[in-house]
């Protein structure tokens, strides 16, 4: 089971009420309508010996990363975080120090967003077998600017990405990057941005959800694509800036005018590149040596 | 470590901006203010081996019980379910009927209460060792009614209880149970309710929430108890309805013309029963063939 066909399944269940539920599942967030105003939801897990090692990283990184993620998730849609609740499965032998170092992980990701922890449950594992688990669900306000989908690509927007890609786990990096909820907060207040998603999944596979959910093709220029110094040692570093994830940067799309402006002044306070375009049709091309590849949407996704 | 001593620890550590966290961490939801109204949040897990079986109910059951406990929290605070989100940690072998099935017991608990699954992440244990852990987050509307919290009982007050309490566990209606949304709307709109609380932890230990929280005490008419048919063979079925937990009924406190009221024209489509009364001080008695024992909170609580 790939965990993307499932949420398209589940899409495939809902009918939902376009009063309440304005974007259902399957982008970064969901978009409900509460009191007059726009509120996103997110929520994301994170599992010991899948998404950190709690015996090498402990506890604090692991809330911290549970609490990242669904900022993130905030970022891609551009929504400002309001706040945060969390349940945390704690394995047998957990201390109530390893308890507040998680605590202290999740706090210290959304105290630089003013999204504090208002509510959760902490549960044990009755046998040896549970490990660690951290669920974190995120509230995000629009105030003011509309959520970025997946789905606003169209043909001719140029393909851009903050930041550099690659090697995010091997660094781990994963553990401690801060999410770029102020760069897509004043790229989407200041900039037509078409679409957006965050980089977790790896940036083909992330650029193939862009793509087939705004029902169109992209191609990518490999010599533009931005590599991690984290990723440069490696035998292929573009693959790996391609395929690996864990980046948790912004990945977005918009008139190429507008991102040739954005490219010379550079305003967000993290680079942005330009790594290809978007075109009619439908799958990824990845144009290297002047030679065309087909780029499979392949990417770091858990499987059941 | 305790659970509410780890929560009383994180409201220490807690400072709010009371114009977005209108109530923080300890009750049974987090209010919010977003968009000019208040917000409910709360999350709340179910694992493998602690709160169910997956081998013995199946991954159905599993969802629909996670949801039905968030829904739980979201009526003891007399709140209008909006949505869920939901994540689930699969263990191996987790097959996609599997996940599909823990799909429809989400969905199932939400229908009734046009509740539904907009977001959510299915992750999976890379090893044998990892449990199904489905985590579940549920927003709530106020809609025109104030949020009743745990600490607004006073002295004087009845305390009441909806339906019969005890042997939940044993006869499994823990698992198939609907939470008191409706009835618990219709009592706080339409009653001075005072305080109120979802009976989780066992009748002792839920009381000794409201007690503690709102800095009184109170009594309790062993005689009035109401037993459910599921504890009557048991050895001692009052220690069942006091201790046992998972009844998931309404307890809540009120002045007592307004509960006689309430329990003479019995208006809620559920018994509702007086129990015992609020007094000054602290702690809790329970009045048994006419002598005061001391009655202590305990009941069924999570240790990690």
């Amino acid at each position: 089971m790939r965990e993307f066909e499932f949420i398209q399944w589940i899409r495939g269940q809902g009918r939902f009420d376009p009063a309440v539920v304005a974007v259902g599942p399957g982008d970064d967030c969901a978009v409900l309508q509460v009191g007059g105003e726009k509120l996103l939801v997110t929520t994301d897990q994170v599992l010991d010996g899948v998404h950190f090692s709690l015996a090498e990283h402990g506890p604090e990184l692991a809330g911290r990363k549970a609490a990242a993620r669904s900022l993130s998730d905030i970022a891609a849609m551009a929504g400002l975080p309001v706040a945060m609740v969390a349940t945390v499965a704690a394995p047998k032998g957990f201390s109530r120090s390893d308890a507040e170092a998680v605590y202290h992980g999740l706090r210290a990701a959304g105290e630089g967003f003013d999204c504090p922890l208002v509510g959760g449950d902490v549960g044990a594992w009755t046998e040896g077998a549970g490990r660690l688990q951290i669920s974190v669900t995120i509230l995000g306000r629009c105030a003011g600017i509309e959520p970025v989908l997946r789905s606003g690509a169209k043909a001719g927007d140029a393909v851009c990405v903050t930041g550099a890609l690659g090697g995010a786990w091997k660094s781990q990096r994963h553990l401690t990057f801060t999410p770029r909820v102020c760069a897509a907060r004043e790229l989407a207040g200041g900039y037509p941005v078409s679409a957006m998603i965050d980089v977790s999944d790896g940036l083909a596979a992330d650029l193939g959800h862009v793509v087939s959910e705004s029902g169109v093709a992209a191609e990518v220029d490999a010599s533009a694509v931005p590599i991690h110094d984290d990723a440069r040692g490696r035998d292929d570093p573009l693959s790996a800036a391609m395929f690996d994830g864990e980046d948790y940067e912004l990945l977005f799309t918009l008139p190429p005018e507008a991102a040739r402006g954005l490219i010379v002044s550079q305003p967000l306070g993290v680079l942005v590149t330009r790594i290809g375009a978007i075109t009619e049709g439908a799958g990824m091309a990845l144009i290297r040596d002047g030679r065309r590849e087909r780029l499979e949407p392949r990417g770091w996704e858990h499987r059941t």
